[in-house]
């Protein structure tokens, strides 16, 4: 039985993470709420399942997945799910958990890109927020960026299976969702990231790789792709890049 | 061989999700850098992992836990981890995925919770970003409490293994986690949660159960939980709370 997503329309957001291990792996899968609303899909199905008066496993957020009768909430939790089930994670239960808390590393990391343009509140609009979201985000270039992408290059540097991937000798999950946080942050902030390439090689090398691989540049070419846009995580306001 | 929790010392924080349920399970540990320096401990210890070049495995941030050779990063993961060894998460994998989404519905609370008294910068002093924290604040006290809490209430209300616990008949590490939620906010927002008991009485019940645990209640009067203050997630700024 196919996979089900529920996340979101119209954004790649939190959603994309999964979306690329789901393509990536060639998986069998249905992106609920992008489906018309008369087959069973759209909004309305998604909300039905986070307003459910019974059901015994509400998620609190999207995205979701639904295996069956399993319901499983948030990136990394889907992640840790799919992961042994596509062959994108380690079978080795000491690097199985530590890729996850690689993913939630990068969980924290989209979540700090998120405040970048809503310090405040996220029921408050952008340009309600707009004087708190610059000084959020100058500090998010200089400093977490930089902190962050720094620790990543280190893992790939100290891999002692070498510095092609940051868990073992293989692709997995944790390739992909670097290479999907490196492509927003370009987007988000295109001269905040403009030495990127130089300063961090080997992450450089990995999304060369990721966006080489047959699934995933078919999945970029596809219509699936949503591109970025101003409703998303990553969101291109020239006013929040370094030097505005 | 004892387990070695790695957090700052002098601040509850996030390591205090992780001690509540060695405490809770009467693990024999280690809180490694409230150790003297002297015998192997101090922040020195913690800085020795975070700063290692040569580690496989480095943490992004504490907390993060040792168990021999295995370390393991971010509370959530630790608790996965910990969840089935302390007898403090169900045994069967869709319950234990859903143990873990919460869990990670909690992390995202413990961010949101931080973010309002620095929604600007985790580099800048609160003092610095006082008025964007006023904002946060009143945003976070009017909505994103009702809904985090209104959500956990629910959890506990639709659980068809009755409304004691979040996850299936048991006590797990989520009740212990939320308990840690309540007390907090109850601390940072006095005014802000006086209404709770009555909106919540599910989770107030569990609260209660919770503190009286023998491991839990001995615990807390003892000297190694160290008291609230204002150097960690929950924070008493009255300038902050409810009508300020």
């Amino acid at each position: 039985m196919a996979y089900e997503l529920y996340y979101w329309p119209g954004i790649q957001g939190r959603g994309e993470f999964v979306r690329l291990a789901l393509e990536d792996a060639g998986a069998d899968y249905v992106d609920v709420a992008r489906r018309p609303a008369k087959s069973g899909g759209g909004v309305r199905a998604l909300m039905a399942m986070l307003d459910s008066k019974s059901s015994a496993q509400i998620p609190f957020a999207p995205p979701f997945l639904k295996d069956g009768d399993v319901v499983i909430s948030h990136v990394a939790n889907i992640l840790l799910y799919l992961g042994s089930r596509l062959g994108l994670a380690p079978e080795d239960e000491a690097m199985r958990h530590f890729a996850h808390g690689l993913q939630l590393t990068i969980t924290d990391f989209v979540a700090e890109t998120h405040d970048t343009h809503h310090p405040i509140s996220t029921e408050l609009y952008y340009e309600d927020q707009k004087e708190a979201a610059k000084a959020n985000a100058a500090a998010f270039i200089e400093e977490r960026i930089p902190k962050f992408m720094g620790y990543f290059e280190r893992v790939l540097k100290q891999n002692p299976a070498g510095d092609a991937h940051p868990v073992g000798a293989s692709h997995s999950y944790v390739d992909l969702s670097l290479f999907q946080m490196i492509e927003g942050l370009h987007y988000a902030f295109p001269r905040g990231m403009a030495g990127f390439a130089k300063t961090h090689p080997r992450l450089e090398r990995m999304r060369e790789r990721v966006r080489r691989r047959p699934n995933i540049a078919a999945y970029l070419k596809s219509d699936r792709r949503t591109p970025f846009n101003e409703s998303g995580i990553f969101r291109c306001y020239p006013e929040l890049d370094r030097g505005a």
